[in-house]
């Protein structure tokens, strides 16, 4: 197995009537085959055994964990008033949910877990509840005392980062949300995050163009020249490397994402599509700008298929191995 | 090797200065590992001869190709008062990629080439001459009669074929050019170039959406239920197998990949992004909706490296590959 971190990673199980049960079984049930870190997972109890029938390893503290896991999977158990059913999402299942969440948070701003992972929640439930921020990022954030503007998800997979400084916006809104000021920001929350979770010391990031071609030297669009071009000489000037803005259509083939790190896109679909269309199985999400490592699988509750056997656990393999890699880096440079 | 079409291709060498010469040179070189049919080249003979030592066969008429085939090039010449140098364009260039590209289209137009493989081009060289038409695609329509809005062009490679519904325009005006009439007629000529070029009897197209998230049931933006939706019904009503709008990150993994003949994307980035990530090198640019079978690799002239043997032979390799399956398929359905 790779290097583990000290601690064990926190894992919230997110919705007790989605996926996020099973998968992290599974992973569990995989961890030799995955090679998966020790973790402790939090949520009720019953979400897991009602689609798993193997052991559980009832803890109070995570230091427990280690040892715990060669026995069961280790798990904090949050007690839920109502028994919640496989793809059957309930007002105390999203509080459920919640609640593990508030718990993972803790544990690693604490220092007794090394990471956050989060399994896949309910929006919809969660609003239902009173939930007041978009989703789990800002909610975390928000407990770690960061403004949620100030965070950026980044897609991580074995040959390819991207991140998107615009996220879920209609894309009609997106050239009038791009200031050079947004792009400094988040670019330079990516550098920072490449060196302390990636543990890269000089970090190269490209960055793409808004319109095709990168708007062909203004024939095709002025956000390339009038806001992109000035952020980049700004964060070139601080040193960083950065290049850019790159046509987003060449920026993606093999010998193209060999010259980076990770490439910050403009919006949502011009980050996600090429991470999906490469790595669909394993491209992990992961927050940067955040004073703990938090990552989560790239999918959601999946109500449908839930308690099932159908779920993929690698999706969650992958967000377990990368929130450990990064916590090594973490503490290798604290 | 595959089924050869009864005629030969016309292959434009495009540009003199630019490495168009080169690469079909180079095609013809390894027509046996490459698994070239015969072809025609047009052009200057000088522009071939300047970057590669190997034989050329002159002939006058296209039926002459096959046999000379194995013996040189074959090329109907074009006489250009100046001759150029690789890696620096001139006026008398630009005329000559112009009438190259004009007798070519001649040629499969009056049934004596099966296909046209058009080389790259300088829009700026051309512009300079006179030239109206934004690109050699829009050239070509007018000289088979074809309105330039009416074609499509399609990025095809072995695992996925894509569509952009707008394509030369500034991301900000794309929203507004979206219309369920355009929709309609981009996807229907998208339906019958993959029955008639590609004989696939009853083809599956996949629409995608131009939101995040297709949109979101409305919480993203609009124009999938206005404008797309729409559109997609209309064409399922009159019998096509059209599905959509579908969120374009989820669109483009190998299991996604296998339930559609083709992708119908809204915009250039939407579309180009994820054949270029999976397939840099064999994507090849098609173009649907004319009388005949057009097809040219996705690159431009590179007269940064044009003359100095660096050029990579294959994107035009499967250009000409692809020309010769689809006038295969044409000529099986006449």
């Amino acid at each position: 197995m790779s290097r583990a971190p000290e601690f064990p990673l926190a894992v919230s199980l997110g919705d007790p009537a989605g996926i996020g049960p099973e998968v992290i079984a599974k992973c569990w049930d995989n961890r030799d085959r995955f090679d998966i870190p020790p973790f402790v997972a939090i949520g009720d109890p019953r979400s897991v055994s009602n689609v798993w029938d193997g052991p559980l390893a009832i803890i109070d503290d995570p230091k427990e964990a280690d040892s715990a896991f060669d026995v069961g999977l280790p798990l904090i158990q949050i007690r839920s008033p109502e028994e919640d059913r496989a793809g059957h999402p309930s007002v105390a299942g999203a509080h459920c949910s919640l609640d593990a969440l508030e718990i993972a948070v803790g544990l690693a701003r604490s220092g007794s877990a090394s990471a956050v992972v989060t399994g896949p929640v309910s929006k919809e439930q969660l609003y239902s509840i009173g939930f007041q921020h978009p989703g789990q990022t800002e909610f975390v954030a928000e407990r770690c005392g960061i403004a949620a503007g100030n965070v950026v998800m980044m897609l991580a997979a074995p040959t390819l980062r991207t991140v998107p400084i615009t996220t879920h916006v209609p894309l009609r809104d997106v050239p009038d949300q791009l200031t050079a000021g947004l792009i400094e920001s988040r670019v330079r929350t990516t550098l920072r995050g490449l060196q302390r979770s990636f543990g890269i010391a000089e970090p190269k990031v490209a960055v793409s163009g808004l319109n095709p071609h990168a708007g062909e030297g203004g024939m095709l669009g002025q956000t390339e020249i009038e806001v992109i071009e000035p952020a980049i000489a700004a964060l070139r000037a601080e040193g960083w490397r950065v290049t850019g803005p790159h046509p987003a259509d060449t920026l993606f083939h093999e010998s193209a994402r060999a010259a980076y790190d990770a490439a910050v896109c403009m919006y949502h679909d011009q980050a996600l599509i090429p991470v999906k269309a490469l790595h669909f199985i394993d491209a992990v999400n992961i927050t940067l700008g955040l004073p703990i490592v938090r990552t989560a699988p790239d999918h959601g509750t999946a109500f449908d298929i839930a308690g099932q056997d159908r779920a993929d656990p690698r999706p969650m393999a992958a967000a377990l191995r990368l929130a450990a890699e990064c916590a090594v880096h973490r503490s290798d440079a604290a």
